[in-house]
């Protein structure tokens, strides 16, 4: 018999940062705090993660491929002293390259060391390598942070500091870049001018702590501060905090499908609720809903929000529908024989008490590939439902991402150059119905900024070069 | 700084079993079905897991401490071959026992080689081990499984067959054991006279399957046939089900903490659905309900479904109030100093934008120690919930289990010698209130067997020696 | 390319054994002082180890395979606490009971735990086993010291204490067996009326000592004080050592190939000096050499000792040919393709510098296989030696031992059924002499007591029942 | 009880490197080869290891802390697919960086990738880091494999071939280095003008090898062709050899250590086989002996070979009168309680029945500080030596190395300001001598090129520059 691995969850995640500039007298263990912060964001980036702490110009890491509770330990996390530490999870890459490219990545330069965590995708890394390398710069790593580091560290050579080094190589940065960066005594902060991916501040005593989501603040007991500004250099040094602008100004482009999928609904980003956001998304598509159903089920964990919103908006009850092995999000291996619908059951399982008889109405955040979405309405069928009706919480995914979310080429996507019909048919479901682009404003409502829904429409906020599309997709075979 | 392991999972669970005797020509290859089983079956058990596999009256077994995708790989499973395979999934026991008690237990006797994975707790197992002993047998382990093995070899010795060396093994042994065997080409599952713990059968093409609950058959795309009779023992020789009756008559005793608690919702025990056993919990309480509230929350996991049947009887809405970590569920490694508050922050966060300002109904599965019970309202609160009514979906834990449910020693328990106000006010909730005994049986209806609910009443279905208590309780200091 | 696991080391070896009873006020501790122990004695079993500690008449043990520094660290050793500890390591069993079978065996029985550590092979183990499985037992293992822990257990249900429960259980066991045992708070050594292995013990302050071998002794400091007699059972308690003598008389039948090849040069057993021995065995075969050569060299590391015997006896220079790579010892595996040659270049290389143009005369301790033999001899060849003599110090080993040493069957014995001139033919050597029969009783002089020779003549000193040639025999196909 | 992580082998050592260019049609596994050759290599480095493998000009590598056999298993190995593969075995490095400092050492530039394995040290390093970052590079580790690629990067920016900008490259560099390159489709050999440190050159079939030493080939059935020349830069590509000369003249200064302690006794370093070179060492020593003795011994393993030559030329019986464990060269946790000669004696134990009532000449290859020493003499007098004279097989060791020797500080040298009679007195021998600077070239006859002996003479090939002395030197603090 052959195996093979398996992912047991969607892939089409992305990375997640925090920071911490620990206040003396406090008693706070920085890389402690981020372990536990880093746990709260594990669900951003699965594949490695790693630690960076600064004691004294000195900077210390940690970072394997592995989840992290399994990448750290007592010991490990107990070496790793200093008063200002950084982390970062990551999911992607392919291959042997998975150890080496894991953040945050730590180098020394003519001043001293730096570190640098990132979530986002540059568009213009290609370039900007090409450019280095051509004055005999040598890489490391495929990760945009190299790139990154080493226009800050150019930078810091005509200039008097590290903020200001910053400044002036965002000016050369194309695309989403969230960071924290340790150099020297400082703890820094940076969000591209689009503010493509989200980033926060918060506070705990006098230590100051930044982070992808808030649900990392409530984790190490924290209270939130405010969002990073889109184009904002915020620095912590000495407890003092100073922000700088970068001065860029750009459409603001804040990724929607953070809400949709990737964020937890326990965080607040840009002052929208997660949870909320969703909520509304189902009570967009109920509105639109045109047939009559017995029970709305969520496909967990994204669809939930949304079903819930649907059931109360439309008046048809809600209920559990699917249950997820709570055991999920490390490897397992599959026996590779027998029916492909295994993957599936493995991770998920319907409730035929719940679905018997039932006209169902499932929805789900998004249909990417589709593969998973067609599997999971054929158990439910297989536990008696008698129609199932699809709703997808948001609109048909037609174009790629370039700026870290990871999707499927997109000759693999599901509402590629295919019609509503075509799509129903393939998912074997009775009807189908996603969000509109019209209804989106509605679910995130409050924002304080503009969002980036090029996914869904191809407008994208900042130029791409052609042939990048090709160049940054990847993933998994299987959905 | 000092960390200590902490336990991010309630630890009141008991263990899993799973047998199969695979036909021939069906290319099932019994030790991988298996071990997707176990994984289904995980919840039952975190701490060890093992699988036997038999093949030509030899019997081989891969065993140890650590969850199913960490025991086993691709080569260890590889290795594995056979015709017919049980596993087990463990939870419990302490210190440096942990390995040699992980189960299957397989040992030679004069006839061979037999394996045994047992879920259930013996009652009478000092004095049948006093009795092998003091005829010069030695133990290996502390299972009760080795003592079951003992007695059925004894037995063997005098009579014909296995099956029969079973029944009258059974005549000696008191108390919970649902097992599955492999004694030369049999595949044997047996439950006790009483029926303390699930036992079910189930089929795909000619392979017969054996497991602890029926999620375990969806997983690998089994059919449920039939629950297996209190006192009953069924043999799988060739393909062949037979069925021998032990003859013991008894006082039918299904652990109703199976419905409460243990057991996954999609499964489906002795002819009751777990998930609509806990919806009709909730409706029961809503019935009794006497306050007013915008929000039903559930405490994930148990808690959820009959937060859900409380909301559609009452009226008042149900939401998500708290979010969990999905990653919890492998060993993490906790900072002891900060408050302790923060062990259940990790696990889990409060969904403000849910329960802020909100009047908050929070159902949770039972309450134990109370402790992990009264950080949840805490959270609550800080997340701004102006009041909290607590409904327990069970009656009040005041007695310990002898049959395999891991309570703490009656003095931790919340509502020993307590009044509901006292507890009450040591949850810090504005109103409190449990399942009543009567409820119950309406919340299990159409079972097809008699239920234990000694932990809420002290009446034990098998009579219990003095000063069992303190032997079998144990386990973990921070509930 | 396809990889197999390669065995570096010769196979023929087979378990050491440590026993310690710490003095209190010593700051002795037990369990770390075995590790040393067992590290001193690895060389007599690299497959698996372990330590039992006793305290306040509980036993706790860690074992697993594995060389000692990788299967004990700091964590566990501390984790061992008590005032008693035994040892083992462990040559030997294949496939997938290779931890199962790990030792020390630690059972309960109705007088409490029992630890045992055994070196040596019972002969009449299947008649034993049968006689406790007719009476229902059971086993967990295949190893001769559970036999013996039951047998000891069983006779000491009818005597007052455990020393004479193992004088009684003497009487039913035939064969090797040197055994450190722990029971309550005594330390029990005891080594069979043959005196078929080794057992000593020392001292170190008040603590006793117990070992295969003096070196464990010299590893940890403590002094040697004398053999265990065969048929002798030593006890530790409270610091007091007292003799009990089993009163079988047997003849004495110390292994022989323990000089040969299994024990440390710098280990003194039954009054002989191992290293003393070899290279006696070196003079004598000088003392019948026919044929005229430059160098005399050794086959790492037990043909060394005996080669400058050789060379101080007969005058002709000694030196090194051969160089041991240093770090062989573990697993490595090797690329199957290729010229089988490579194996053993993996090991050992030959020093051309040395060799080159010479007449070779090359000693070795022993022929089993003599695969590697014939390899060694190309390797010198190709290296530049213009003839190669071997000289083997210990007569032509021609048939099984069932006491310990594990040798192929009898038809894979280079010297079975063939003359000399065939096996000199085979191994491609200009000529061959080994030690006869006769010289033997001079390369042990001073030994205190008899010895066993019967690989070499067939004449074993205990009856052996038929059959038992094929049971026990396996090992390494590739020598 | 504490423990500490003891050496248990001398630490001066330092690193070893190979190189395959396979030729296709041969069935060579480039990393399959690599793997024997590392393990070969293996006393020059056993901190960390790293093989990398180059197919169609993409380069792939694994690296990490450990030996050999447990860095690499079949499956990493199998994935490390190419025609041309480098390996590193690398001694040395402190802390949290030990596994981003493993080798080799793979990176990206304008042209494609590179990967470098180094052995040696750059005296210049800083100053041409600082070079570097004054123009904004950064790096990754602290080896001086960095600084070296960043060099030749940058000069091939203005020329045509890698070959030429290693040549160029090579202007700028001082101090000690032996390179094995991948660069596209060529594996490239360099050795510094001063040829610090041994390279050479072999062949099987059409596939051409690189190593440190020619052991290495052995191994791998390779022959022996030649050495690298001091700053010869050697490219294979499509089988082809091309040599170049650097065109820089230097003083020639190969490290004369490797023939007293790095190298393994069956290499062959410029023409001198190392087994001879340290046989000459013993016999000048005895020709200025002025003791009466019974016996010559060495320290195992680098002191033996002298011992045999000093015995030879004396006339004094050699013999083996120190055992060495066969298992040391892992990682050996230590109890830190007890006497501090237990270190020395888990290592080495002394032959009481070669020494007891002996006059005996012990014969080690340098001392440096000098505390192991003290502790063997010890060991021998406990074990009844009468008498102990040591002779040294290299002069008094006083100066640090700056060429890849790692030595402690100066003021930790035994004999650093100190008179011989003081050093006798405190190693507690009867006697000591050391081989005179006189001696040295008798030792290393025939060497194809001068060598470095500034360890004991202060007079250095290259100009070091001041303040260095410090920055590279560390080590283990219990020798």
């Amino acid at each position: 018999m052959v195996f093979k691995k398996h992912c047991l969850d969607k892939l089409h995640e992305e990375c997640g940062v925090f920071g911490i500039a620990a206040a003396p007298d406090e008693g706070i263990d920085p890389a402690a705090e981020t372990y536990i912060a880093l746990f709260a964001l594990q669900h951003r980036g699965q594949e490695s993660c790693g630690i960076a702490v600064s004691s004294n110009d000195k900077i210390m890491f940690h970072k394997d491929t592995g989840l992290v509770p399994d990448v750290f330990n007592e010991k490990i996390l107990s070496e790793l002293k200093g008063e200002i530490a950084i982390g970062h999870v990551r999911y992607s890459t392919t291959g042997s390259m998975k150890r080496v490219n894991s953040q945050p990545i730590v180098m020394s330069h003519i001043y001293g060391d730096i570190a640098v965590a990132h979530n986002g995708n540059l568009v213009n890394s290609k370039e900007l390598r090409y450019e280095f390398e051509k004055n005999g710069c040598i890489f490391h790593t495929t990760n945009d942070s190299e790139i990154i580091a080493y226009m800050i560290v150019r930078e810091r050579l005509s200039t008097d500091s590290i903020e200001q080094a910053i400044k002036n190589a965002m000016k050369h940065l194309s695309g989403a870049y969230s960071l924290v960066i340790i150099s020297g005594k400082k703890l820094i902060a940076v969000r591209d001018p689009n503010g493509f991916r989200p980033l926060c501040m918060g506070r705990t005593g006098k230590t100051v702590v930044f982070a992808s989501e808030s649900c990392a603040f409530d984790a190490i007991g924290a209270e939130f501060i405010r969002d990073i500004e889109p184009g904002e250099i915020v620095t912590v040094e000495d407890g003092r905090i100073t922000s700088l602008d970068s001065g860029i100004r750009a459409r603001e482009a804040l990724c929607v499908f953070e809400f949709v999928y990737f964020a937890r609904p326990d965080s607040i980003i840009d002052g929208v609720s997660v949870e909320l956001a969703r909520q509304a998304a189902g009570r967009c598509l109920a509105r639109r809903n045109k047939v009559e159903a017995d029970i709305v089920i969520g496909v967990p964990d994204s669809g939930i929000s949304a079903a819930m919103g649907f059931a109360k908006e439309s008046g048809i009850p809600y209920g559990v529908g699917l249950i997820k092995n709570r055991y999920i999000g490390r490897t397992f291996i599959q026996p590779s024989q027998g029916q492909r619908q295994r993957a599936v059951k493995i991770k998920l399982n319907a409730l035929a008490s719940a679905v018997r008889g039932k006209r169902v109405i499932m929805v789900d955040d998004s249909i990417v590939r589709g593969t998973t979405c067609a599997r999971i309405v054929n158990l439910l069928r297989e536990a008696g439902a008698v129609e199932v009706h699809m709703r997808v919480s948001s609109p048909p995914f037609m174009h790629p991402c370039y700026f870290g979310t990871d999707v499927p080429d997109r000759i693999m996507l599901m509402a590629h150059n295919r019609s509503f019909e075509e799509i129903r048919e393939i998912l074997g479901v009775d009807s189908l119905d996603y969000l509109t682009l019209e209804d989106l404003p509605e679910t995130v409502e409050g924002l304080k900024c503009g969002f980036c829904n090029a996914c869904f429409t191809g407008d994208y906020a900042v130029k791409v070069s052609d042939g990048l599309n090709k160049d940054i997709l990847g993933g998994c075979a299987d959905e």
